[in-house]
């Protein structure tokens, strides 16, 4: 690989769009793919090339990025006509810095392994403005060397990144993350709407709460937005959900039993089904004031 | 009321010792009473007066503080025969400093001020350390002025004084604390085992995890002693399931639903049916492994 790897990048939404524009803005020769063409040609005009398929982008890079939405998305993008598999070149690194199931990516990165393809997971957290500002938190799982050959691409990404084993391990550690951030907002809501219905301002008990055990980022930052009643995204409700079943999915896998993560997964479940899909994660307030007949404040 | 108040205090338990105890150092004139005697001769020793009841404790003191284990026992020793309200003189304060139902708190308070006595309810967080060096944090409800008259006093006992509103106040606060505390804990527990069963070592899942969104206290605090399986308490697995009965009584009183409280709820309900009841809190993961049929590491 050259000092400065030719990057291929396939996703450009809300989060791979600033990504790639700061893979631009750091001199990486810098190749594009997105299945709507809209995004594609404003990178364009910033710099990119354009693929025509996901084969063309695999073909003319040295490092292939994917940021799309789950699953499905990522393995259409790999094995399908014209994916990324049909045009790896032995040697590529192929780096999938979406949420999808640890498990897909383990199947994932076996096929591409018999290719020659080494492949990393790498999810991120930190929402659009981490992704803006380059300061992601990355979770990576594969290989340490192939990990240290696309650090360097990864720091123009994020501050933070760290290594958590196998591939896969990336993906385990995000779905870990999102199960916690997903319960963390519910108790948050649960205890802010309480202490509402009971006559105490809930502003004055996230204050005081935020000096003891219960303390947590969510409550400081998603229990802002809920008092302030502010849910526009943010992490959007329907891929939290999308996530919480990621988690599912692997407690079933693995025989651990996940009470509480299948508790959110049901509250989000509804508040998707309802008309929440599109609100901030931290929207799961609106659910409980529908369900109380009251709000917060 | 002079200067120094005359403390009367009642409950001296893991917390109430060491409570009185500073109460003592700080000059502060104490009369104890315990219902068994061994912990109030300790005091005695230490320069404090023993009460024959509850109702002799009121008649002696100017400030009575309670730290009871329940709501039946605060209504027992306020209420029962030869109970703190038989002695209280019109102008005293009553401090509780129990965590107990907010409901009940509510109705002790308009008993006694029936009888010229102001009640507030000020339960604490920081666990038997914060309370061997003053450092507790306190949520008060009730009226301001007689918390300013009682201010100085708590300062002994706590670092960290929050008024929340009017009697109860203090109490809704504590349980919203609770049920976070005992979800956030549930939710860590969950995760690290997921990861743990997926093949990924918690501990770095956990230090991963800590740099974004589902930063918490919990899993800085009591994820390390699930990762060195280290369950001596702390805080009770007994009594957080007595403080999300709290918790789960007044949802139901105010129509607010708690799906995630209700669910770390039965879960603590198995935990402490099963042998779990003197294991510290963050016990919960021992409970999913038992589920799980394996062990974090």
């Amino acid at each position: 690989m050259a000092e400065r790897p030719r990057i291929g990048f396939a996703g450009l939404g809300i989060m791979g769009r600033p990504m790639a524009r700061n893979l631009l803005r750091a001199g990486y020769p810098l190749t594009v793919w997105n299945r709507s063409p809209g995004p594609a040609q404003e990178l364009a005009a910033a710099g990119a090339a354009v693929a025509g398929s996901p084969a063309q982008l695999a073909a003319s890079a040295d490092v292939v990025i994917t940021m799309l939405r789950d699953t499905a998305a990522v393995e259409q993008v790999v094995l399908g006509d014209e994916g990324l598999l049909a045009g790896f070149q032995p040697g590529e690194i192929y780096v999938d810095m979406s949420s999808i199931s640890p498990l897909a990516t383990r199947r994932l990165a076996e096929r591409l392994a018999a290719r020659g393809v080494v492949m990393l997971d790498a999810p991120v957290s930190g929402g659009e403005v981490g992704a803006r500002e380059g300061s992601l938190a990355i979770m990576v799982g594969g290989p340490a060397e192939a990990l240290a050959r696309v650090r360097p691409v990864l720091e123009v990404l994020g501050s933070r990144i760290v290594h958590l084993g196998e591939v896969g391990a990336g993906q385990v550690a995000k779905a870990c993350n999102q199960l916690i951030v997903a319960v963390t907002i519910g108790a948050a809501a649960e205890a802010l709407l309480l202490a509402s219905a009971a006559g105490v301002d809930p502003a004055r008990v996230r204050e005081a709460l935020l000096g003891g055990f219960a303390q947590s980022r969510v409550l400081d930052l998603h229990g802002q937005r809920m008092l302030a009643h502010q849910f526009a995204p943010g992490f959007r409700a329907a891929l939290q959900l999308k996530d919480l079943a990621i988690a599912s999915e692997l407690g079933a896998a693995t025989g651990v039993p996940l009470a509480l993560t299948e508790t959110a997964r049901r509250l989000y479940g509804e508040l998707v089904a309802g008309s929440g899909a599109d609100l901030d994660h931290s929207g799961l307030l609106t659910l409980l004031e529908r369900q109380a007949g009251r709000t917060l404040n």
